[in-house]
């Protein structure tokens, strides 16, 4: 039997493996409902922006692909939280890559004997290619 | 008796009154030695980072104040986790005053029956004194 950590683990595989290949049908059922993200200079936003944000990378033809690093997972019964170190590379047609990475602090719940991202903070920043701000 | 989201709230109310008053003591006080803070462009860094900052930050003369505007709080027995709204008005001699704000996601803990700081993801950017970026 898979215990917590490694459902969260495999969850955070998932996650990069959709996002990879556009289906973003799959990154959508990792998360719970009411799912809430924070990001540098916007206001917290919620499930149906990131499935909007989602359909336009679709629409535009951009290729993302990236690599998540869990530093920690604590568990405590129905929640868990999860320390991680991301790097993203984004490239749309006819322009340069661009590589943003930095550290995600993110809140899990379990809801159905699942797990779910819940709550997320991303401070990633653009970087060279040649080297990573954090 | 209070209950665990007012004795967060209080600890909120303490630090922001303890960093204006430059009482680092205190705001190290509510921390867990092993505490993690996360920000944008730097590696994670712990209480020994967070104390050396404020050190300099005491020397130089810095006035720094706030306002932090708790926006959910979830409590998971000994374990919490708060997103808040964050505004920090910095203020040096001969300089202008920068603002910088946004959104923190934070775990405390419960230890010996006082919450601490665990974990805080910053997403605070600087904004315009009259405007708000978040």
């Amino acid at each position: 039997m898979q215990s917590d950590k490694d459902e969260i683990c495999e969850l955070v595989a998932k996650w990069m493996k959709a996002t990879k290949e556009g289906d973003s049908d799959t990154v959508l059922s990792l998360m719970a409902d009411d799912a809430t993200f924070i990001v540098a200079g916007q206001p917290p936003f919620g499930k149906g922006a990131f499935a909007s944000a989602t359909n336009a990378q679709e629409t535009g033809s951009m290729e993302i692909d990236g690599e998540s690093e869990v530093l920690e997972i604590t568990v405590a019964g129905e929640w868990a939280f999860m320390l991680s170190h991301l790097t993203v590379k984004v490239k749309s047609e006819g322009t340069p890559q661009m590589i943003r990475a930095g550290n995600t602090l993110t809140v899990l719940t379990k809801k159905n004997g699942r797990w779910l991202l819940y709550r997320d903070a991303n401070l990633l920043v653009p970087v060279q290619e040649s080297g990573d701000a954090t």
